[in-house]
């Protein structure tokens, strides 16, 4: 099995673990997501979504010498006067910057000077958590923030590398093949599972850490509905393809039956058709469609238009996270980014049909509702208000992690959100449906 | 008062009306409201949302063609062969059709034309209502659609007329302004109402017709919570002005923040700072903002930048629902196309703070809900699956109508939807929030 | 034959004519053009390049504002205040005015009213030329270039229209096809006519108008050339499209290939083909393609491409006018605007195939010479500085003027000038060869 | 004396070396070009008109397998097979190929792999140059163009690796500033020299080599004028700047104007105002405006826009060439790539006024003079027939060679084109004028 592109983790539970500790796990993860790249590779931005490797890693160290160490380590030496006009991404609160479209266009700081930004904050944050000053409550809420920051840009990270990566017609390879576990050719039977109506109660309720986004928890009212047992997969999916799906109108929502006409899609983003059948770019090179593992890195408006041609739906966020409290005790564990295999996983063949797999990790899952504040939701004061809440309007949330995403980093109650024509990002589906709908 | 923009109806409530009296009334309302217009006016596109008027006036009577007379009137002669082309305005499954921003390149059919085209239509229909056939239940379904589908139309050619009257320098009256009555300078204080929280059933619940969008009505549980009790006025608006609100990132979203910018906006649309003050461009000319009537022409992003300047939020589309049946008995009416104001107009100041006002007419009220299908919504089939369905994400729900709709096209269950951008409709705002919000 | 879009002038040469008469003729022909136009196709600007009729009506009318009357004309009210914005065309001295792509979103003022400020500055405009007063020299240099700036316009008005037309589906007829004479089947056959080498002397050496950018006069070195003795035809150009012309880039300027790639070019600009064959939307309708007639509504791209697969080229424009000011005495007239085909004609079958056809009227001919300024050219002082001088650069010259060309308005020695991919004139070409080229 | 950049040549002419020595010596000069960046420095493309450095490298290498071995190599292995798709430029002829746009998006072949490339090609070049063969006369045709097409991508990695460093914040140097030869602060007075009318001869009339487009030599009819004796200088551009030429659209082409508007012009590129007054970004990091200097970087509207505020003009380029001819004896040597100054040097403040300077080297001079063919030019059959003769409309010729082109690669009847707006070239200008114009 591949591993130059994760880092090992002591067994215990990561939230459990000394800060210090957890400071420098996360801080390799970054690196390590790299090292299988060439320095070429870090700098270009094929698209606007993507933004270059060496920017995620100069981005990411940027948060903690802008929210930590200007303010909590006394006499810290930022590294360069410049880098926080060319590493903001997008906050008003603290200035002007490089414009988006333009951060693939800049070569230079180069990969060695960023390595050694982070070098350089890394050591003034080891000696910061080391001293024995007493820190304010205020610094370890960023501290864990700025841990979760990082875990997000490694997902993006994972994503952005592959997207760069297949615009050569070369097909490079992250990661070799030849160290792939074998897949299995089917998947169990789809079942649709039964989920009660009643109030229901979503967003954050544990212990620990969670995003403002999450907040604040609060009750709905539920029909009874069913979700099915697994996610939708690529033989499922081609079925769609086989009977002109993308061909048909009807299915679509007008946006995105106007956008697939424009940008010619017939397919999920990085799958090709050749001589043999039907082949996806991905961290392995290209490979064969297997056919049991989820489909994946599809827009929602695909995501919808297949849910219509099966005459049924995609379930509302509400209804997901109900589903996934419900079904807590047989969810079944998914593949995360420490797996280094960078592709949803199919579900044992040998698993229980009436359990409800892949709900965490392998792909997140499109719902039908919209990313709008819960009730009861404020915006933080100051920079970090610009976080989350500007963006609550014209996306749609996404739940359950993929296997891009840290294992640590997920939650039931975690709510990731993309535009509606967004592809690069390990999206899937699974279908929901109403009795009488 | 101005009466050349519309018609009157006879006393009793339309849709008690005879069939041929409804259809006589809805069709002469719409070219009512063309008739202020020169032959110029009726052919531009100043903007893709705006379509030409001679546009609507042919595409209505598309409509009627297309689904009532080629399916209900043996023998019907249609108009011209190319109309089907040039008047369809998005329905793929009824073929090719001109681009939508081509619609004010076209000067041919001229307006002329466009009538004989409604005459020759009219006059089938009318013969159709009259004959003593026996007509299908389909057949009294499509008509009401027909009427209504209008009737949304009627409310278009006022906000569309206003929009390309307003292109010009020389700033034309579509109505004289002299024969307006006078407006109050202040507006009754503003009162916070208590809506109690529980389950409340929204959508369609009566008797009578409603858009496929309004149901299924459903259950929602929701948390106590106040709204203003009447719409926000420009009074009100102006403070947000004068406070910096346009140049605040803080208040907006991210979206509307960026598209604020490079659109240039400072204050609503058809705003504009003279020596003696604010003016505003109306139907009847430039005239001066009345502080006690409601804002208007403000995007979404607007007014949520607004309700956060405030304090407040915008209330969701189930709370709107909710509170206006609560409020039924204190519901006072409105301003509406009938009344030929093209404005919406203040609540009298001896109106009492604790009922609430302007819920229908005057403005639409931009929710913060996304436009989605209520649970148990299907498509229809056929053509008119695309009336609504395919346009069920990306936009938001604004509630109650405006003082461009036609009073008997009105409900409280009604769902209208724009994207977060649009201005050109009379959309206005009121404010919602929780306790310890 | 059709008569309702020119008017009648007195037997004279133009030019001799008393200047209120002159005035009078050339204002009237501008309306005439307009006389079969309903309002509706007076609006419009389906392409940026394209201006809508009552702006050509209008900004006419405000050149004699501008420059005659408020200079020369003491008292002289101007009719509104607004209009020198509404109507000014790209004189930057003349300060701010309406964006060029907006012409076609203003309705108002209406085309009555243009009609009116038409009437209004006639009015003043005869009682100054009527009046005892001396004027200076200088009036009557502006008066003349006034005249012919309006007729530049026509020809524009005549080519404007056409287009504005022809994006109906309805093929809307400008003036009555079954008014116009039978054209022959064949023209007289190609020759090559030759052309001696040595000094020629260029640019305008006559008496009377010219504008200024056909100065000043002067020598140029010829080698020897051969001229074809007419314009290409629709059926030679029909020759080089079933050739495979249009898909082979070999033949094309790369720039000229990427825009014929983008814009699917097939043929020239109004060419449909349909089941019995070719057809070109004209003045008159949808007719077929007369073979003898010459290839119009071609880009520079076609021509060059057309003589490169032809095996020659096109002349430059030293050579054109060295090569008309040799054939004079065998240059046949041609067609003009006054005769209202709005179609370049056939050569008569029984034509000399040894004379030289077609220099003047018929259809711009594209030759390979950029626009720029001739040696001694120098830019006018003032706002009239701008008149010619500013296009100077990435424009390529045409000679000979069109069948939408006033006959009085053209010389051997004018230089007309488009970008190399305009279409919307009636555009042609002539080829030349050297010896051993 | 930087060197890292340049390689040195043996002592004698260039073009007497044998091919070995200058096939090796040309193909070293590109690799050292790029020896001071970082391989993330060749990846980028920040605007369109700018190649990758690792693009030019491989499309050179490219052009020899493409046009050399695979014609000439009995057995010749190609290096990769889709390198071929990758690579291409511009030729039709050759089949598709990645979109000039996306040459920036592609991480993959890294540096590494490039140079790999070049050195499989150029074992399997010398092999072929070094075996007993006998090779046709066509083989050294080929070799010839191979090696001017590579010193013309030499003088493009020079500009195209300054605009890359450029759009850094971090002003990164190319080579150090330290070394640099001291620069005198004034040049010798301007003069204007007189060169005599009549037929001239001009275009490529020596022994060796010549692009196609340099031919056929003709003679040309030139009326007396004079020319500048030196470059215009950063002094003199300056005061243009100062007297307000960037506000004043009288002295614009109106194209020019709206784009100067439109990109915000106030300077030429690479400056920018700091407290000390003007500064240029250069290959040697930010340094002071050099007041001796050839002003440089600079459109040919702006060049134009000086010449029309200095009350002369811009020669064109048979006045330029025929000039060059007539002051050969006067001539002094200017700068070039092999210098490695990559800046445009002052005349020597003793040097004579009365002597034509800076013909050849230092800057590229704009003329007014579209790029067209030559009477008698004739494209090449084959893909090498794209060429030339395919860009021959709508660009400006410039002539004379600049600090970044190799001194063996130019002449006086060299003709340079680029589109009017261009400005990352090393562009100047020299003025010219007539007698009473």
């Amino acid at each position: 099995m591949p591993t130059a592109a994760t880092v090992s983790l002591p067994d215990s539970a990561p939230t459990l673990l000394a800060w210090p500790t957890r400071f420098r796990a996360v801080r390799n993860q970054s690196q390590a997501l790299c090292a299988p790249l060439l320095p070429e590779d870090t700098v270009v931005q094929p698209t606007l979504d993507v933004s270059p490797p060496k920017w995620h890693l100069a981005h990411t160290t940027w948060f903690w010498e802008t929210f930590l160490l200007r303010e909590f380590a006394p006499g810290y030496q930022e590294f360069h006067p410049q880098y926080a006009y060319l590493f903001n991404s997008y906050y008003n609160s603290l200035g002007s910057r490089v414009n988006r479209a333009d951060r693939g266009t800049l070569s230079r700081p180069a990969l060695a000077e960023v390595l050694a930004y982070r070098a350089h904050v890394d050591a003034a944050m080891l000696a910061l958590l080391d001293c024995d000053a007493e820190l304010p409550e205020a610094f370890y809420e960023l501290l864990e923030l700025g841990l979760q920051h990082e875990q997000q840009h490694q997902e993006l990270l994972a994503t952005d590398i592959k997207y760069i990566l297949s615009t050569s017609p070369l097909a490079p390879e992250y990661l070799p093949a030849h160290s792939l576990p074998a897949v299995p050719n089917t998947a169990p039977p789809m079942a649709w599972l039964p989920v009660p109506g009643g109030v229901h109660r979503i967003g954050f309720q544990e212990e620990g850490f969670c995003f403002d986004n999450e907040l604040a928890a609060h009750d709905v009212l539920l029909a009874p509905f069913e979700l099915q047992n697994r996610l939708v997969t690529n033989a499922e999916y081609l079925e769609f393809i086989e009977a002109g799906g993308y061909r048909d109108f009807r299915y679509w929502m007008g946006e995105g039956w106007d956008l697939a006409q424009t940008q010619g899609w017939e397919a999920p983003l990085y799958w090709v058709q050749q001589a043999g059948g039907w082949f996806r770019f991905t961290h392995h090179g290209l490979r064969p469609v297997e056919m049991a593992a989820p489909v994946t890195h599809i827009s929602f408006y695909e995501a919808d238009a297949y849910a219509n041609w099966a005459g049924a739906r995609l379930p509302t966020e509400a209804e997901w996270e109900a589903a996934a409290r419900h079904f807590e005790s047989t969810t079944t564990a998914g593949t995360w980014l420490e797996s280094s295999f960078f592709d949803p996983q199919p579900v044992p063949v040998d698993a229980s049909p009436n359990e409800c797999h892949q709900l965490l990790g392998d792909c997140w899952e499109w719902t039908y509702s919209a990313y709008h504040a819960y009730p009861g939701y404020a915006r933080a004061a100051g920079a970090l208000g610009e976080y989350n809440g500007k963006f609550m309007v014209n996306q749609l949330v996404l739940r359950g992690g993929s296997c891009a995403t840290p294992e640590s980093h997920i939650r039931v109650s975690y709510r990731n959100f993309f535009h509606a024509d967004k592809r690069w990002q390990f999206t899937g589906l699974r279908l929901a449906r109403t009795e009488n709908n």
